[in-house]
């Protein structure tokens, strides 16, 4: 016989599917949100909320509230950059830096055979068409610097190739802050083939 | 401009006070979440299922949906061993382990004078009337080997005292698998303090 019912046992099991929480922490997790009752509310208000009022935007891909999201909506944003990111947290990511000003378009995720992820899959053919009704002057392949980020890269690439926009990708090489000695060789290959006179 | 809205900030902000999550976790988790639309509802609803129904048990402290709960209301458990805990996270531990047939009381916490734990707060009144009420053969305190737990422990005992019943504390001592090498003065010196003919 189980000390605690069905209903904390399967609390405990949903909070342990969550990524970087494991049985002992979501436990852990389940007992701190009963013994904290007003935040076990919030939390389950938070998340009710968030199942009725989030989705994707129909434009980008990223999430929010409001369709399109509020960087789509945003007139400030520069329309001819256009940033292709695998996933939302890229590109709230790249949001964070501060660095970047035009729009953005999220993948889902990258292709990869042996997880059953095609083309059709990812938000590819979307992109194709948004590319095709508003040519933006630059598009930025911002994946990851995986293989299968860099694979999706040279496959959507390839599919936007007729539109002669020109492509980019993110510099390779050192992390700033980043000691030689600790880098791959790939990393630091790409950061001596790149490099710039000082 | 954020690139995600007061819903989902609020939801990651919740989601970042668990024990075990951060807020580059919490954050990981919300995505999971949001791309995860079942896991994200099944969530929501088991937490305001827990909210709804899972109390304290009004004899030992335990967390059910039942009151009182499962352990109290067994028939088989043996009611002449009564096992004293900090939290209920301890009663599930030692269920687990299924060693203990008699029944608990959760204190809900150790006494800490920096955190503002005073005798009141922790459910020794109700322990010191339930003894009164029906008293036990046997009272086993198993408090975390802690100076707090052993604090509180010490406390307890002494209000105890006045009713004359066996009062016994877990063994201290190599744990199980332990290696001497790899374990303190304080353990090495109870384990041979407590030494058995072999």
């Amino acid at each position: 016989m189980s000390a605690h019912s069905d209903d904390i046992e399967r609390l405990i099991q949903l909070l342990a599917k969550l990524p970087g929480l494991g049985p002992r922490s979501a436990k852990r997790a389940a007992l701190h949100l009963l013994k904290k009752r007003e935040q076990l509310e919030n939390l389950s208000a938070a998340l009710a909320q968030a199942a009725a009022k989030v989705k994707n935007c129909a434009i980008c891909g990223n999430l929010d509230t409001i369709d399109p999201c509020a960087i789509c909506q945003d007139p400030k944003r520069d329309r001819n950059s256009l940033c292709v990111v695998e996933e939302v947290a890229d590109l709230w990511a790249l949001e964070r830096s501060n660095i970047f000003k035009g729009v953005y378009h999220v993948l889902g995720g990258t292709l990869s055979a042996l997880d059953g992820m095609g083309p059709e899959q990812l938000r590819i053919q979307q992109l194709i068409r948004r590319v095709k009704e508003t040519p933006p002057k630059e598009i930025i392949m911002a994946m990851n610097a995986t293989v299968s980020g860099q694979t999706t890269a040279y496959y959507v690439s390839d599919q936007l190739a007729e539109f002669n926009i020109p492509l980019t990708r993110l510099a390779h090489g050192v992390p700033v802050g980043g000691e030689l000695d600790y880098l791959d060789e790939g990393t630091l290959l790409a950061a001596f083939a790149a490099r710039r006179s000082a």
